[in-house]
């Protein structure tokens, strides 16, 4: 297992994670720019912040600090009625921008996350995003570009994700590339899995091929938001690095990739400072 | 499958449901009272609710109406101080009440629940709980009350249970119970597990001598706080027909009880009012 407290090397920040600082959003290209003074070597920034500063833009300010994304955010929504034309221009963009994989979050049960659940029938949901999975993959066999199902929390079930453990992406994984191509893997975010009683199996099975992602926040006693009140690192319950210890045991030696979502507390703080402690925390805490 | 939408038979509510009405705690032998007056022919009480009413006046009560027991809430937290004394006298009361199940929550990370976790290692946690079980287990055996495990939702891992699927529960029950003796078995709630994507096999793993006790309430879309914002049944995105579907398929015959923790809604309600809602929900949705 590699050591982090020497250095912030194998960190990357989900832009997410400082997208919205005491109430403002923080442009993506200053965001950039912030990482690269603290020599922050990668990031995973999200389409509306890259639409917002335009991708040429965002790709030139990638390339003129020499920063690497670990992930792009995000492809999937499977069950919404536009997602294949969305997820087509999210696999260009991540393209574009030299993503070593497009993360999928797949969605749920069509209109949920407007609390209009069209139906309840969470095997057909299911059934749906194998399909979408199955044919995007297609799409980005074609560009090279790797799609790595990001399994939820299954508090997540009904409106964000019906996939909701590792074994059930993993299992995916194998229908549709059974070969183990490096096409498609899994984003392995501590947040939605480390209660997972299969965890340490299902890491070991997903193996170097399928471990495209490593995310990294941490579970707070009490949460108080189902979405936005993700802990730093160090703040709750989560082993981290007993997990991680895990992914890179199975083969695992890319970036851990922060992601925090946080309305009451670290979105209400400048976001250099929120920087400096995820620096802090990767190197104490992951 | 039984129909249900003839009569309520086979209705039991678990007292939580209608516990603290409008900023008042109802009184366990008034909702007692309430229920019979609706022909309700069971119920799930809590020990704290119990306790304020008084054992012996409970008991008589539940006699004097005809009401049984779906279930007594409840044991575990086997990672607290006390656990043994505590759940020794709730077997007892178990009993004396003449329960056909004590309901285990079977607790987490020591002291998470009062946000202050005094360790992150889960596997410990696990490990304690299935010490606790099998110890506590060999006490039911003398008394004849069956032990049913509730898998609880992953969002209750840190502070509530750290067994949190069916699969796991049903793990336990083997390693503990081999010989499906039914003094060990599972509750299921499909609040807790409408999820998960192996719950149709896992249900027919349980089979009829494990599935000792099946809640109802339903997921809102949105959900706003993690513990007390369950729907009523036919409110949500559950199919719970469905999974009543597999339960009964199993082998389970017995009552549906209706569990709902509601801060803003049913706990807002005149409580005759939710019984009334709960009776022609169990005939329409479950």
């Amino acid at each position: 297992m590699r050591d982090f407290s020497g250095d912030h090397r194998w960190l990357s920040i989900n832009t997410a994670t400082v997208r919205r600082q005491r109430g403002q959003d923080w442009p993506l290209l200053q965001i950039l720019d912030a990482c690269a003074a603290r020599g922050i070597r990668a990031v995973a920034p999200w389409r509306d912040q890259v639409a917002a500063a335009g991708l040429q833009a965002t790709a030139r300010t990638l390339r003129a600090h020499g920063i690497a994304l670990s992930g792009y955010c995000r492809g999937g929504m499977f069950t919404d009625a536009d997602a294949a034309e969305q997820n087509l221009r999210a696999l260009d963009e991540a393209c574009a921008l030299g993503a070593p994989c497009l993360v999928l979050v797949v969605g749920a049960l069509p209109g949920a996350l407007a609390g209009r659940a069209q139906h309840k029938d969470i095997a057909a949901a299911r059934a749906g995003v194998h399909d979408g999975i199955a044919a995007l993959l297609e799409q980005a066999r074609q560009r090279g570009m790797p799609l790595a199902i990001e399994p939820l929390h299954p508090m997540y079930a009904a409106d964000r994700a019906c996939i909701n453990t590792l074994e059930q992406a993993l299992d995916v994984c194998d229908a549709l590339d059974p070969a183990r191509s490096g096409a498609l893997g899994v984003a392995v975010d501590v947040y939605h899995v480390w209660w997972d009683p299969k965890l340490q199996q299902q890491i070991a099975r997903a193996g170097r091929e399928r471990l495209l992602a490593f995310h990294v926040c941490d579970w707070l006693t009490p949460t108080r938001d189902l979405l936005n009140d993700r802990g730093m690192m160090g703040d709750g319950v989560i082993d981290i690095p007993r997990i991680r210890g895990w992914v890179e045991g199975a083969g695992y030696a890319g970036f851990s990739e922060v992601e925090i979502f946080s309305t009451q507390d670290w979105w209400q703080r400048d976001g250099g400072a929120v920087l400096d402690t995820c620096i802090a925390r990767h190197r104490s805490a992951v």
